[in-house]
């Protein structure tokens, strides 16, 4: 079976799609492989778009959002379908994690509630592949935190014979799975830590007024000196302090969050904006590593496997390993795939639970009241669109 | 096979549940029966939640609202297999339309845009039945309209050997669906015609206050006359003289329409206020009326059934049938169901449709590429909420 995975992350970088095939008809005999992977960057306008929409929109713009989502979702299958030389045709389904725009977790008294647009309907139409949707929602209808979603894929796809890893992803928002050694049947532990790359995003693009939108090899990072009255400050934030399962999103630590802090310290020069993006770096990795001593590490850990867009941050990653030494902190080539593809890579396996009738969340993670098939399918059925529609922004 | 048809319409009043029971493999052979029908009518305050994040919300509320709406879909739906005296266990599938909170039909150089909530992994969640949903979204990615979606349902159910129909549903807005005799090739006609019961609900509420939400027996339409003049400014409106296929909805002919209008014209005295119910009664049922002389009436009527709220307001009917005097204007019940339970039986028959692998929308109707499976599958699976999970609102 072959499946497109798609996913657009927290960060707005763009959409990653991946064709995996899949071999096998269970988990355990299940073989894989990454035939192709590709990041189809968002468009500045694009990725404002969708920003408005999420701070700023109503109904109208989220329903606009929706479907052109769908439009560019569809593009970055096809363009995956394309970089393996397969026809649409050749692939037998698509799993979309959508974009989320809202997301909020259980609280006492109130079930959680998450809204993922991207128009899987559009997905089908433009592909003709049939289409699996929506995963986090059925996690949270079941009382769960909706996230994170990826430990099932994980223990499928990474866990060794012989060693108890922590994978830490570190997208928007950052996620650990720890996993038992292959065959272990010890429940998973899998939450996230706290924010991602999102604050250092959101101090880069206010520090240059939008020219950069990342810290390009932890450069203005490297550059500043962590603040530490500051970090101990944001390390008393209360998300911190909670127990797993939890999640978080850009709503907690996103732009408005630094926009408030840049408000107080009020940086002026150079020198000050490095040293805010020090800060929220060492705040990244600080809280990572708390996390991993904290929870993994009474459980035993034997390695540390960084992937998403932080792996490719060496100051946030130099930080990490000082932290967290003498336990060996690998970059996520290590798991055999392109560490960017990890998070496409899980959605199609989603697909592919969602299509043989396996629940994927894991309620010790989660929060959920049980297992769930998640997600939901939309069929196929290849047509050509009609030649006057167009996509707008 | 037993469906649970859910529909909630843009007159927001609550939610419709019918218990559908189809016997037979395909269309020609289809024997079908309603088991039980329920409105759970919404309380004020959901109702006014619902308007709010319609017209001011942003993402936070609108996630809010579709897991809530999909909390009170699934209430409506265990009310409506309480009243068949089935257990959920006994009921193999539900069809839910959801709420729909914005809707852009597509204009040249772009393709519509439609948004429904209410969640179907809530519903699947509460009920432990799998839910088809999200119907309308995949004829506006083929292009479509996205509405009206039930003249396949129509023919399916209500042709009759040797008789042309028309079927004039009067919901929030009013549509059309014209009939050929059953086994008659001839393509459907089905399209908006415009406001349905909206705007005589907008001016009643703003009349009383809120005290009232909707003409009752159409007292305000009988009080007052019907001014000439502003009626033929409102039929200048350019969505009447639009040719079919067409959609609209409460973004056109709503609350906000009818506020510019009491804005403009200033009624002050009880008898200005009827007199505008009456005028907004006449452009319903003008608009109505027009729309089957020109568009309906060359293909052959043989008789008009009028269905949804707006059969049971006696002032709307008795100006419809004047305007088509000497065609009969029939009340709903001659199509042997309770009329308001007509719009939940078809998204029963659309979710029959659609395990079925039957395309449903109508392309000639909506003005989709072509025909195709309309909505997504969420798995059903029951399980006990856990107990801290409230409902807010």
């Amino acid at each position: 079976m072959r499946v497109v995975g798609l996913m657009s992350g927290t960060s707005l970088d763009g959409v990653d799609a991946a064709v995996v095939e899949f071999e096998g008809a269970d988990e355990r005999e299940l073989r894989w492989g990454v035939r192709a992977f590709v990041t189809v960057p968002y468009t500045a306008e694009r990725r404002e778009r969708i920003h408005e929409a999420i701070v700023a929109g109503g109904a109208a713009a989220l329903c606009r959002l929706h479907a052109d989502l769908g439009e560019w979702f569809a593009e970055a299958a096809l363009a995956a379908c394309e970089a393996a030389a397969l026809a649409p045709e050749e692939v037998d389904l698509i799993g979309s994690h959508g974009q989320t725009v809202w997301h909020e977790p259980p609280e006492a008294g109130r079930r959680g509630a998450t809204l993922q647009l991207g128009c899987a309907a559009t997905i089908a139409e433009r592909t003709g592949i049939p289409v699996v949707s929506d995963f986090r929602v059925r996690d949270v209808a079941a009382g769960g935190e909706g996230a994170p979603l990826v430990p099932w894929v994980d223990r499928l796809l990474f866990s060794l014979p012989d060693r108890r890893r922590v994978l830490q992803n570190i997208g928007g928002m950052a996620n650990l799975t720890w996993l038992p050694p292959r065959g272990d049947p010890s429940p998973l532990l899998a939450f996230d830590t706290g924010p991602g790359n999102a604050l250092i995003d959101a101090a880069v693009t206010l520090a240059t007024g939008g020219r950069e939108t990342y810290d390009r090899d932890g450069e203005w990072a490297r550059r500043g000196q962590v603040r530490p009255d500051l970090l101990a400050e944001l390390l008393s934030h209360p998300f911190f302090h909670r127990a797993p399962p939890k999640s978080t999103g850009r709503e907690v630590f996103g732009r408005p969050f630094v926009e408030a802090l840049v408000e107080r310290i009020a940086p002026t020069t150079d020198r000050d904006w490095a040293d805010l993006v020090a800060t929220l770096t060492a705040l990244t990795a600080r809280s990572i590593a708390d996390a991993i001593r904290r929870y993994a590490l009474p459980r035993g850990v034997d390695e540390v496997v960084v992937t998403g867009g932080g792996a490719r941050n060496p100051a946030l990653l130099a930080m990490l390993e000082g932290e967290l030494s003498p336990i060996p902190v690998l970059h996520g080539d290590v798991l055999g795939l392109d560490p960017d593809a990890k998070e496409a890579v899980a959605f199609a396996a989603l697909a592919w639970a969602h299509v043989r009738g396996i629940p994927a969340n894991i309620p010790e993670a989660t929060g959920a009241a049980g297992p769930r098939v998640l997600g939901c399918f939309t069929p196929g059925g290849r047509s050509r669109a009609p030649a006057f529609i167009g996509i707008s922004g």
